[in-house]
């Protein structure tokens, strides 16, 4: 039998107490910004939580890490602290413990509709880095641009190609986003052409929240590097495709990407996922020693992209995927950023790179979709797209289901608005 | 008469009352950090002379912008603050003023000798960002890989290149750096090479330090960037080769850069370079509109690069050139990194990529200064290097000649230690 809270939650709600992910909110534009996890239509606020006393466990029970803007220090703690936390809050919740249920005074202060708040960015993001670590996409966009993959990409298979990222232009999911401006490829010998970008485009994936960090010169070892992850995140990857054509060689994407990047307000836990892990793709060929684990497994996550088309109210389907199509693993990810002795901090984000599965249904970025913008993606209603147009939503979910309940991620969504004329 | 202060400067000293560079120190590993200015051989503790009530201008009157650990909250006031705390300390610490000079119990609380302190870095670096704006680092590299830089780079001459750097691993001059372990390229059929590289490089580098930001969605005009920077550091982007060179197809530099990079201790502000500004190279083709200058200029700063080698007490010359050599201006890097909305904010690094100069002697990193590590820079005592080896220094220098005095960044240096084993 499930463990069910004395919070009513829908099977298909996202935030069951299995759940139970972390966020952090606020009531009003300039009200404290405090921690929480979300179980079902609500938030617990872990704030008002622990000043009740209620995480008693010898990790947390002195710790002011839920008195706090953000998710950071609560992340520094570590996995037992991790741990012991979802076990008292799996227990407060649930439906056969009184402590909160028959707590009316502590209930008020402490559960609050979810429509009632505004999400914030839940970590101070130092650092943020995007892989490329789908086992397909390289196929599909070269495929798309009719160039061989393994003769462009010879290291794809033997390391998960990555870049820096913007860490300051990351936003909440509801954030409008701005359409860039900026030079494209000139046409022969005229000068680059310069404006709004005209290829927008989305990128499904989800990013790794680290926890517990390294010193700066000090590797973690691939066995111990899934202990360093916290939990997972939505994100987009919103890319001019234009700007970041032009700009990209030889150093790699920067004004393309760095104008926003949407992440999910909620982290679900590693905890929470652990039901869902399955076995990742193989590697062939075998990872060199330093990435070589006892056994890769990925999460068996069911991921879908909605567009909500300028001036209409439905929304359509782009694409449908699943992250277990991710070729290398997050231990990997953790392990290989630190191999040259680089260190992680608390709130770093660890991009996966698109999401995309080998069918042409689960392609992950509008450029795929589109094969390189050569054809256009056809929808309900007599609407098309090549690119995103202005007021365009794209709303990214991500779900697991269990026996009974749902593991969620909530929505990411983010709208395109004009460019500054 | 040049200004002079009651503190002895000699006038090769590179921090002379004309100066003034900022920096963050602390007594003692566990002490308080706190902001400073050098003066000859010694620093100001601003927070006492904030205490002390001496900052007794409009802006920074009732501010505790200086009882802070980092600089970030006085970059944030702007260049009218700035330029009140320049003209406040020039005063304070001119021979002709009593205030500082003849209280001796302020000069033993506030005046502290460099050689007793430990400088940290100066900022917290949210995001950092390299550029690639010298004239002629792509001639060079190429030419020495015998290849057509325009073929090649036909952005190079449109735009600043760039890619978003690693901010944690940023570290102080004094840092040693940990050889970092890594991938290299495959001989042809076999797996890629691991382990320690064995192409350790430097980068001769400046960095500005961006004073005031800027919103998401905002960019900032051509014309008002130069007042959003603050002042420049010296910086050493280290490198490793090999494993950049394997890695960084599609998306530029990543493992082979962010195991450490190092910046000077002492930021020296716009105001003190101002005497030292000089004719940019003329840009042909001429810049796209928002990156149009009235007038384009840069600094005129002597930069040389020192090796210590392992095992030596004297220091050889690598390099020397100087910064005026950057095809692309401080506000242009500035303009065009916002030009997408991208948000900087205070204490952000922008790299202005390698200083090389036309000549041989001016290549800013081994890789130029040997050809691709085709043929050793040959030194004295018998000693040559094709990359650099454990126990190596590196010392990086820059000043500028005024009157009777100098202006300098003091020095960056960096120590190569070990892999771990």
């Amino acid at each position: 039998m499930a463990l069910k809270s004395f919070i009513e939650v829908q099977p298909d709600s996202h935030f069951s107490i299995q759940n139970l992910p972390y966020g952090v909110f606020k009531t009003a534009p300039d009200s404290v910004q405090r921690p929480c996890v979300a179980i079902g239509e609500y938030l617990l606020n872990l704030a008002e939580i622990a000043a009740a006393g209620l995480f008693d466990g010898s990790l947390l029970k002195d710790s002011d890490c839920f008195d706090q803007p953000n998710l950071n220090k609560f992340l520094s703690l570590g996995r037992p602290a991790w741990k012991e936390a979802r076990a008292t809050l799996q227990k407060l919740l649930s439906s056969t413990e009184p402590a909160l249920r028959d707590n009316e005074a502590l209930r008020s202060r402490s559960l609050i509709q979810l429509r009632k708040v505004a999400m914030v960015v839940p970590v101070a993001i130092q650092d943020y880095t995007d892989f490329f670590s789908s086992m397909h996409l390289p196929d599909n966009s070269r495929a798309a641009s009719c160039e061989s993959p393994n003769k462009i990409l010879p290291n794809r298979f033997h390391l998960p190609i990555a870049y820096h990222g913007r860490a300051s232009s990351i936003v909440i999911s509801g954030t409008d986003i701005v359409r860039p401006r900026g030079q494209s490829a000139p046409i022969v010998n005229s000068p680059p052409h310069f404006g709004p970008s005209a290829k927008m485009d989305f990128e499904l994936e989800m990013a790794a929240v680290v926890g517990t960090g390294n010193e700066l010169g000090k590797p973690v070892d691939i066995h111990k590097a899934e202990d360093h992850i916290f939990g997972l995140v939505l994100m987009n990857d919103w890319s001019a495709r234009d700007i970041q054509g032009w700009e990209s060689v030889p150093l790699g994407p920067f004004l393309g990407k760095s104008f926003g990047t949407t992440i999910s307000p909620w982290i679900v836990t590693l905890e929470a996922l652990e039901p869902f892990k399955c076995d990742s793709p193989i590697q062939d060929p075998p990872p060199l020693p330093y990435l070589a684990e006892k056994t890769s497994q990925n999460y068996d996550i069911s991921m879908e992209v909605l567009l909500r088309p300028v001036g209409q109210q439905d929304t359509q389907v782009l694409t449908r995927t699943n992250s277990k199509h991710l070729y290398w693993t997050l231990p990997q990810l953790f392990a290989h950023h630190t191999i040259n002795g680089c260190n992680l901090q608390p709130g770093d984000l660890l991009g996966t790179g698109i999401l995309s599965g080998p069918e042409q249904e689960s392609f992950s970025c509008l450029l795929e979709l589109t094969w390189s913008g050569q054809k256009p993606m056809v929808l309900s209603h007599g609407i098309s797209r090549m690119f995103l147009e202005d007021g365009d939503e794209i709303i990214i979910t991500g779900q697991s289901k269990g026996n009974g309940y749902t593991v969620g991620f909530g929505t990411c969504a983010g709208m395109i608005v004009p460019s500054p004329p």
